[in-house]
């Protein structure tokens, strides 16, 4: 019964930093690959017994402290009625992006129990096959990542036509983002509920706003689903990579138990910030490092772990894992947490 | 004879501050539209009268305070021998990206009165033809921008490529950096040189590495090209946009005259920042904001300029201007700066 990652979500002393890592249910896994070339994406995230065979792989293989179920952030968006396709080396793609106010007039609210049922099932699933071996880790996009990806239609390099909505439409904009807060909230607690021991939220497009909009149309959002969430009674997880200005406003607005820190932010620099804070902190190896040979990986790793100082930290990426990465390179940084010790 | 620019380089008293636009000579200008009509995109790079055309269009049409020469930051590696193709709506692609110690190798050093004469001559004829009308802004891409584009051989969502290559050859990609910074340097000074009154670097790709990273492989060549540069008298001004918890070491480390402020970083936090230091800043509107209505776009200038404070500040974008901008709406930000006054 491993139950490190629990206890660093609650600052609680622990012999050392749990590890995992965001997308470690993923492709650099040739066991993962094996699965995939029998379903694709979109059908191994439907099927509970393919996500939850997915999400086990790494806390067999690797021996991270934390499992994640495998599932995609835009199933909301999906139980909401739109269409949605993930292709091979291009990523999602919604084929009826929002453009209209009908558009929006035709999205359903999000029930959990009836369009994300199977989400849930994964959750409860996967719970049971693991035993109390490692914790489960529940997950939803936040409303600002979840309404651009549904006005872009896809992954975009300036997410413009998303944030023109915001300014040519702040209204409107206002009212689906509250939608979402409380359609993501709402899941969040469902999967409490399924077996979920923590949830994470990830406003992924954090940083396509500037300091003003994240201000106006994400933080205020992200902090409603977080409330919806923390009512379920597990450790919120709140990440905003991009943001790293924000740290102290997300942890205050949000009443997260975690506060993930992204790669481009200094760890010790992000640790004195939220020193004042009853806050844990989850990240931030740049998962480019992860190129490096395993001695430098290391390294660097080790650096990392100073940095936090060990106490309320859960080892992590400072964003999701790469797909080419070798599995002995993921290893390395999983293994050189396992043996350091705080100081 | 408008100097206001040179004045707020300087930060020396002004009646308002100076504005003017990163990616002013482009798509958004139905006049740059037209000639663009007539030759592809490195045509009018490789022209110095196509240049020159697109060059001074926004003093005529907009506005503006200064005047940037139309080029690309890629004709440094151009020079260096990499063969480049730019394709409409997808970007530059280097046609051999680096790939072996042997590409290294085949690299020439940048001569540029003989590689770059073009461009030079761009600027003299530019110049001529402004007649003191307003101030030349001549410019460079930095080197670890420079080099991520030679690696990757185009844009790139994550630059793992490029980044690869930092952490499995850190030695041979010093050397590149090396090399690329006493280029980039002896390029700038040539355009002081025949004629350009002041030079931007632009480290475009700087928010891809962390802090570890852009103070090992980023910082160390931006500062060696910005001494360089600042050798030939005129100011230099540093953008480092996805860097903005740098502002502090890049001010220190490159000497700089004025400092870039990126859309994502708060523009009253930057100045406070700086406070301290003898350096004017630039920025900050996000150039998404330019989709708004024009009257939005002037309450959100005001507030720009009045975090800025007006003295030491040269009203801009805090990136470059999206091409599909009308025109009416760059000219309400334009006017915004031109009818404000400090308090």
């Amino acid at each position: 019964m491993n139950d490190l990652f629990l206890r660093a979500c609650r600052r609680e002393p622990v012999e050392r930093p749990p590890v995992w890592m965001m997308r470690q249910a993923g492709r650099y896994l040739p066991q993962y690959r094996a699965v995939r070339e029998r379903a694709d994406f979109l059908t191994m995230v439907g099927t509970p017994e393919l996500a939850v065979e997915v999400t086990l792989q790494p806390v067999d293989l690797i021996g991270v402290d934390a499992a994640i179920i495998f599932s995609d952030i835009l199933v909301i968006p999906q139980a909401m009625g739109m269409s949605l396709s993930v292709e091979e080396g291009i990523g999602p793609r919604f084929h009826h992006p929002l453009r209209s106010p009908a558009d929006l007039e035709r999205l359903r609210d999000v029930v959990p129990e009836e369009g994300l049922g199977y989400v849930l099932e994964a959750l409860r699933l996967a719970r049971r096959e693991l035993a109390g071996r490692v914790p489960l880790i529940g997950f939803a996009g936040a409303p600002w990542t979840l309404m651009s990806y549904m006005v872009e239609g896809s992954g975009s390099k300036s997410f413009a036509r998303a944030k023109r909505f915001l300014v040519e439409e702040p209204r409107r904009a206002h009212e689906l983002l509250g939608r979402l807060a409380r359609g993501v909230g709402e899941f969040l607690a469902a999967q409490v509920g399924a077996g979920a021991q923590a949830v994470q939220l990830f406003d992924s497009w954090a940083g396509a706003l500037g300091p003003r909009d994240f201000r106006e149309f994400a933080l205020p959002y992200l902090a409603e689903a977080a409330r919806l969430a923390r009512g379920a009674g597990a450790p919120v997880i709140a990440f905003a990579p991009g943001a790293g200005w924000a740290l102290e406003e997300i942890a205050d607005a949000t009443g997260a138990d975690v506060i993930g820190v992204d790669w481009q932010t200094d760890a010790g620099v992000a640790r004195r910030r939220l020193a004042g804070r009853a806050v844990a902190l989850q990240g931030n190896l740049d998962p480019c490092w992860l190129y490096a040979p395993p001695a430098a990986i290391r390294e660097r790793t080790r650096e990392m772990l100073e940095a936090f100082g060990g106490r309320g930290h859960i080892a992590n990426l400072g964003h999701g894992i790469l797909p080419d990465v070798p599995v002995a390179n993921a290893r390395a940084f999983v293994e050189a947490v396992r043996e350091w010790r705080p100081a």
